[in-house]
């Protein structure tokens, strides 16, 4: 085993790793831009680099990280998720140093990158993929491939960057006008966003069911899968909710989580990753994309697996085989994983920076946190805002919705807006509650934004302490 | 369902309660004494009745305590453990005034309260029972039925009080000058404790194993169990660290299960409850008691199962089956509890009261806490010392340790001594990770006090959050 690993990555999943890699007896190494430099990760890890003065370009220097992992000594690098997760010259730049990189090799990374690529491979191993085109031409020639393809299959057709992924990238079609400018559209965001304008299309399926699998793999050739997550509650093709199982009918579920083991198998992946599909509502399920990577939403598996997945990942890199086989895996209850995000649902989810004044979370039976935040944190501007990943689990889908309703209640985070009452929200709406969501469910319930702010945050909570010593309990509760 | 439940309890147990409470949808009142008034279970509760100027006696008032679930239209009372959980009068009372008592009948907390009774109970019903006596009359007729049962038994002999439990009223003797001696001792200490000088004798197993299951039955005469746990590690007859399951062979585990089920039935037991057994060296088992309550522990039979006891406890106690019969009761893996307490273990575990300048506390997969401290909050001098309850979970034991190693280490509190510190040091035995542990595992490793206070906690904490701000980074992790 390793005695020491470098995190390549800042909040919540660093730490994640950080947990993981202690209780494998690991040392640790954290890195961080100096406009990151009170961020909880670093507190955790039992050493830090600072890579640069930042904001955001330092974490996504290749060079300047694995020169951090040779001078501390370190023999591994687990990159997390976003920054450079899926960049496979990362991931070839660590093997190049001798540095073993905890995920897949540079070529499924390579290969899962390319969207076109990947369907192909999928296809040609015999899964199902969605309708779609080859990479367009530029110009009048991919204009007409395109107004072809939309004659064929029929709108809406979907606009996709084949260096996307992760929901990055699309543009949604309804009709010929749209799919015109939206290939000019998606060209130029694909150049911005990834470097790579590419891009092709796919035959929208409608309002669908995102669905995933949790795959497992080692370099021996074993491949196990641990489950579903129905991942269908997105906000602009960003995940939001998600839950394990994704509650298919057990025949469905099966053929599914195979499917999503062959994927594996057909792209010679090494390490966890997850295999997403979508499902139509005649429920025919579709290859949708292969990620490379540990998920932000992993840890609804782990809850109804019982599995470390972070922990699986470093012994697979390590060398290890997967050390249990499909039956030693077993499913249990209902897990909820939702990001409670320094933001302002009611503008537009729109950033919410400042200082923690008061952060007090849930505990006690089948909550799990993992936060990134500390009271007096000052949240800063330039990364993402998660402040906490809360995972519940329940017995039964309504334990589990009924914990998800108490363990939001339970929050008093005072100094910045948070993502929590919009949740609240969610939580009592009763198609979420008869578990009646597909990916268009954010976009067709507007009304819940329609939530009074009580009594304002800050205001409430600031206070909180003050009034419980001076009253001798919580007024406002 | 009830809509409203008074919890007649504090700390941590009583968070615990209101929380499955509120995932019910049910309303809660807490009640506190002046001297608690800042308290975080009162914060949790949807209202709260001060009892009086406390400390101690008025979470003791029977009366009052009825009256003010009556005052504020709740209809049960749930009484957590300690306190009132165990009184026959106070669940005769409640029920007198028309409200539900969550947990069994006064009836049968009247004969396991009795430990004479309950081992009477037990034997006819073809349980095996520990060698003992019946109630010794006082002087010297039961002076000479204690001499004479110790030469037929032989020593160790165990003098124990009829109203004790839990540890509690409970002297060993290891020749006839102790017994005799013990059998005084004993007798005032019982009468102090618990206002009946009532003794009886048992024949003491040396070192056994302390193993017990937590059943749940219902009014229908339906008991489950939910397995077993492993509470040999004590101090003074007091549980320290719980383990389940408690690791037996699997016809043994099966066989004390079963019997804990057939104990429950002979005691006509309704609710949640636990029957202890003794286990000696050569893997004999014997009753030892009921508690006829929610236990601390409870919460990694909660871990191992994925069923909420608790919640279990409310819907029993209003007329609800259990709902789940014995084959729905699944185990996975393996969870380790312990009691974080503002004690210093060095200076006898005498209390360290004080106020909480810095509180972080761990989190991530296979992790519980059920905490009922703050970041501000002043410890009472007045009560148990418990901060915060650990509970953590592994796929297999080593896993669990290792997890358990993790978050005593991510735990960052200063303004009180911790028992942390200690904890540490058994997580580090050898003993300990191999399992080779018995009631005697305190006593018998002196050793694990000798650690050094590396840094003074108070002085290397109370600084972190400027030192971070200073220097980007934990400069002592």
């Amino acid at each position: 085993m390793f005695k020491k690993l470098l995190v390549a990555n800042r909040g919540e999943i660093a730490i994640r790793i950080i947990r993981s890699a202690q209780e494998l007896g690991i040392k640790t190494v954290a890195v961080y831009e100096e406009t990151d430099k009170t961020a909880m990760h670093i507190m955790r890890a039992d050493e830090a680099v600072c890579l640069g003065s930042g904001p955001r370009k330092d974490y996504l220097n290749i060079d300047r990280i694995v020169q951090a992992a040779l001078s501390t000594g370190a023999e591994a690098i687990h990159p997390g998720y976003g920054f450079l997760a899926e960049n496979p010259m990362f991931s070839k730049k660590c093997t190049d140093a001798g540095l073993v990189f905890v995920g897949p090799p540079p070529q499924v990374i390579i290969d899962m990158g390319n969207k076109v690529v990947a369907r192909r491979i999928m296809k040609n191993a015999g899964i199902p993929v969605i309708p779609g085109t080859d990479i367009l031409e530029e110009g009048e020639l991919g204009e007409q491939d395109a107004v072809d393809f939309a004659e064929e299959y029929g709108f809406p057709i979907m606009v996709k960057a084949v260096a996307g992924g992760g929901g990055r990238g699309i543009r949604v079609a309804t009709n010929v006008g749209e799919l015109i400018k939206g290939l000019k559209m998606a060209r130029s965001e694909a150049r911005m966003a990834f470097g790579n304008d590419d891009i092709y299309l796919e035959k929208g399926l409608g309002n669908p069911r995102h669905v995933e699998v949790q795959i497992v793999a080692d370099r021996f050739g074993d491949v196990i899968h641990l489950g579903t997550r129905n991942c269908s509650i997105q906000r602009r093709h960003q995940k939001m909710i998600e839950i394990a199982p994704a509650s298919l009918p057990a025949d469905l579920s099966e053929n599914v989580c195979r499917t999503a083991v062959k994927a594996a198998k057909a792209c010679n992946y090494v390490n966890a990753g997850t295999v997403e599909f979508l499902l139509d509502e005649a429920d025919n399920y579709y290859f949708l994309e292969v990620n490379t990577r540990i998920q932000v939403e992993h840890t609804i598996t782990e809850m109804i697996t019982g599995i470390d997945i972070v922990r699986k990942q470093i012994r697979i890199a390590a060398g290890e085989p997967i050390s249990i086989t499909q039956k030693d895996v077993t499913f249990r209850g209902v897990a909820i994983e939702l990001r409670i995000n320094a933001e302002d649902p009611k503008n537009n989810f729109m950033a919410s920076p400042g200082v923690i004044q008061i952060y007090q979370s849930p505990g006690g039976h089948g909550t799990r946190l993992d936060g990134a935040v500390y009271q007096g944190y000052e949240i800063p501007r330039y990364y993402d805002s998660m402040l906490v990943k809360l995972t519940v689990y329940g017995f039964t889908w309504r334990e589990a919705v009924d914990r998800l309703d108490r363990t939001l209640k339970s929050f008093a985070i005072a100094g910045v807006k948070t993502t929590i009452p919009y949740y609240k929200q969610i939580v009592k709406d009763p198609d979420f509650i008869e578990q009646r969501f597909d990916t268009s469910y954010i976009e067709t319930h507007p009304h819940l934004l329609d939530y009074q702010d009580e009594v304002p945050e800050l205001e409430k909570l600031a206070s909180l302490v003050a009034e419980i010593n001076a009253r001798g309990y919580n007024p406002y509760a």
